[in-house]
């Protein structure tokens, strides 16, 4: 028997059609990439939300097209965004820090129409256009008067507002299926082509009502939200749905992620809550304490993307009462995962028992499940101590990617690629990634401890570890490190520190000091390159 | 195209199944109906739920039946609520207050399989059995020691615990779809048999999630919530599905509705948020006032059902520093409508105007919306002035009543009955029911605000207005008033005091004075029977 209630679907565009009607007067704040600083209401952000569809529509934009964007968080992002889902299209928002190859894979393989890009990347796109003949045309996200010489693109380039100006706001939103696809955003591993993630109106909706719950983000309509954190990046971890739904204040930094830029518009703007990965941060900190200047309004900062060093979460509740709170996610989980936020039990920590729950990335909302399993699949207990494969599940967790026909679960579980702990209080941290992790006969090291407890000795500026191939146990640990001029970084040196925080059989067989360690383009320690140096550097 | 997310259905036992997994040890508290305060965690509750469920199904219960609960607000009401929507039965919640014959038609038109029943109501639902012969079992909620004698039922009576203890937790919830329905609620209006509301899995759990949102109830982990407002009682406000997908402490008062034991639960398992109507809060606040006793770790209490007084706003926040927050729904809304949650602009009212806000109903959270209508259907401002029906809609409002082939909706609005204003800040407050204002000429007079102006008189105890007859004017107002000994209650006497809060046009052609007013079972003022006795006074 079914219920009695209304169960029309509901798009996405309910969420911005809801903040138009009741919080119409609100403002969307956004440092834009010409430079000003501009204000837009909810009311006006969906009266040229509804232009922007009526003008898809018309250029012959279809349900289920792809619309890819290039473009920093600004109100004309936001717009295409809710544009082009509530017209049943999907908003795809390209990363442009990826390498242009990766970019023109990814537009290719999504094949977008449209290409919505900010003036920042115009180069960058117009670099790639050649390679890209599906892309019929281009939207340039600015006005006429900084509208840029587009006449070698071997497709049209429209400006934006001008192209904005062509629609109306005589357009009926259409009626979606809930599961109909809202957006795409692709995950670049560090091996293989990126995957896309098809979000869909159910995920969204869903996510987005728990992002705003207390043991989430904890959001009010008389919240500021500094949005740094971009839409291309996981979805902008949900807060580009959460603004309107609650009704808060958005508060968009456009490509102005400098210390002095966010410091001011977090000032400006009375910016009460903020979200960015840690690199955001640690700037913003750094600013702070050099300039001397504190800020009033900020009761909090969510961090994810990265692990939160202790050291950051201190100096912002010490120094500036500023409450830092940890999260975790991915792409493939819409993105929210964990927060840290307390239990009844852990409620009553205080001090350094307090400061080490708030380095774990924290406990999943109603929405996710996890656990963890061994190697052979056996799940492992929520002791805080066992760790192993961390797997996922829940309404707003990816079932499988994009033209990709296999399932990307195993027993309805999503492998997140760590290696992680949950406490008897539901706290997860992660130790490693899985492919990171050194398997010592039937023992598992997490490379990030060795790492760790190596960076907190005197005289090593860097520190990467790695598994490398051993007769007798499978993989040992092998410990790379860059020293300062005066430092000495012989293993014979460095095992008695080591053996302070890493039990014997965790110590590196192997301690190797080195000039340099290869990054990502993320800037993350390119461990796949470092094993394919020394793989080997034990066996002979 | 479709999303590509898990977009398994996910049904309402999730929520009580992630209360046990990551919150396994927290508490649910409640004060039996036998008299002893029991404590049982969500662990257990998940278990004992798992056994319930698996013995309805071994009793023949099939997906879809009714099973009705007459019951109070406790654990193994609780469980019973869970096992029997997770089953993919219906849970029928059955108001006990209402007057014996109404219940038999309830259980009747429900068709009821299987009625669970509190100690409490035992002996009213014997007197009903002989007219119920769709009833094939009854089981009394409580254990073998204090099960009453059931000899003389025409249908077997099973001991909840024995019931119970014959089930096993090897039982596999079935997948049920997003609309299947989940529970069904009547409700009793003054006109007519009552009317079903059949809510669904969706609706239930969107409405859920919005609950706990700051700007609803504001529940996390850490809360530890009494739980009064009654399960059989517009849905329990959804709390009974709050409180587990938070992880909250759930306090549960059994019976004991008066001062002094809703002070000690609240005391002795430290409540920070309350739910109820205002009686049981003026209740509350009789038995601090007269014993001397605050409460420390209460922060909140969430007022709904009818009216706030100003008074008792004031009272609990001076006097306790307790914060009333007004609500309104309908259990036509499962049945959140709106709360008094500040919004940016509001936020910086204090003194009389924060007083005056926090009266009106307030806000609607994302998944309402709702708006005013005159006689013809004409959309009324939102200026906090003109008053007209107001009508809702959303995912968690109803579309038809249980059996009514015919939609409960006009151009997909839901006409609440009720007559209101809304202001530019989206603050709704209800001045009549529709069916009690008076339509004079073009201008409609609310009946409550002549009443409230009739009670500010000295020597005024209690004052009904209802609509007579006029041939000029359609209907003019008419007072009806019951006076203390030595007050002169003349219509002359009363006006210049009326005239000081209401319009010309709003007086009263004619104030009668009565021994006594009617009122109903609810405890209102029974003006259908006042408009059949007084509809004719002025046309003679």
């Amino acid at each position: 028997m079914l219920g009695l209630m209304q169960n029309d679907p509901t798009s996405l565009i309910s969420m911005l059609i809801h903040a138009a009607r009741w919080h119409g007067a609100q403002d969307i704040v956004t440092r834009s990439v010409e430079g000003p600083v501009r204000r837009q209401s909810y009311a006006e952000t969906l009266d040229r939300a509804t232009r922007l569809a009526s003008r898809l529509r018309d250029f012959g934009v279809a349900s289920g097209d792809r619309i890819g964007t290039l473009a920093w968080n600004t109100d004309r992002h936001l717009e295409t965004w809710y544009a082009v889902s509530g017209q049943g299209a999907v908003c795809h928002t390209i990363n442009p820090r990826l390498f242009p190859e990766q970019i023109r894979y990814i537009v290719d393989h999504a094949e977008d129409r449209l290409i919505f890009v900010d003036l920042t990347f115009v180069e960058l796109l117009a670099g790639l256009l050649p390679e890209l003949p599906k892309i019929e045309a281009v939207v340039v996200m600015t006005d006429r008067q900084h509208m840029p010489d587009t006449t070698a693109f071997p497709c049209p380039a429209y400006c934006y507002e001008t192209f904005l100006a062509e629609g109306t706001n005589d357009y009926d939103w259409p009626i979606l299926d809930h599961d109909t696809a809202s957006s795409l955003c692709y995950t670049s591993g560090t091996t293989g082509n990126p995957k896309g993630v098809l979000y869909s109106h159910r995920a969204n909706l869903l996510h987005a009502y728990a992002s705003c719950m207390p043991d989430v983000f904890d959001l009010s309509a008389t919240d500021s939200i500094l949005m740094v954190v971009p839409m291309f990046h996981a979805n902008s971890w949900g807060l580009a749905y959460a603004g309107p739904l609650t009704g808060a204040k958005l508060v968009l930094p456009g490509p102005h992620l400098d210390g002095a830029s966010i410091h001011q518009l977090i000032s400006a703007e009375q910016v009460t809550r903020a979200a960015a990965v840690p690199t955001v941060w640690s700037t913003l900190l750094t600013y702070m304490d050099e300039s001397g200047q504190g800020i009033d309004t900020l009761e909090e900062l969510v961090v994810g993307g990265a692990a939160v060093p202790r050291s950051m979460i201190e100096a912002f509740d010490r120094r500036y009462g500023i409450k830092v709170t940890h999260a975790w996610g991915m792409t493939e989980m819409t993105p929210i995962g964990t927060v840290n936020r307390p239990t009844s039990r852990s409620h009553a920590l205080d001090g350094e028992e307090l400061l080490d729950l708030r380095c774990k990335q924290g406990r999943v909302p109603y929405g996710v499940d996890m656990q963890l399993v061994d190697d052979d699949g056996n799940v492992l207990p929520h002791d805080g101590k066992a760790f192993g494969r961390l797997l996922v599940k829940g309404p707003w967790t990816i079932a499988s990617y994009y033209k990709a026909p296999e399932s990307a679960l195993e027993d309805g579980w999503f492998d997140t690629g760590d290696i992680a702990t949950i406490d008897a209080d539901g706290f997860m941290q992660i130790t490693d990634r899985s492919k990171d992790v050194i398997k010592s006969g039937g023992e598992w090291i997490s490379s990030v401890e060795v790492e760790n407890a190596a960076m907190g000795i005197p005289g090593v500026r860097m520190a990467a570890c790695i598994g490398a191939r051993h007769r007798k146990w499978g993989e040992r640990p092998v410990l790379l490190v860059v020293g300062d001029e005066r430092a000495t970084l012989s293993r014979e040196a460095m095992l008695p520190h080591l053996a302070n925080s890493l039990a014997k059989w965790q110590l590196p067989d192997a301690v190797i000091e080195v000039e340099d360690i290869p990054l990502t383009a993320a800037g993350k320690i390119d461990k796949k390159q470092l094993r394919q140096k020394y793989r080997d550097c034990l066996s002979d």
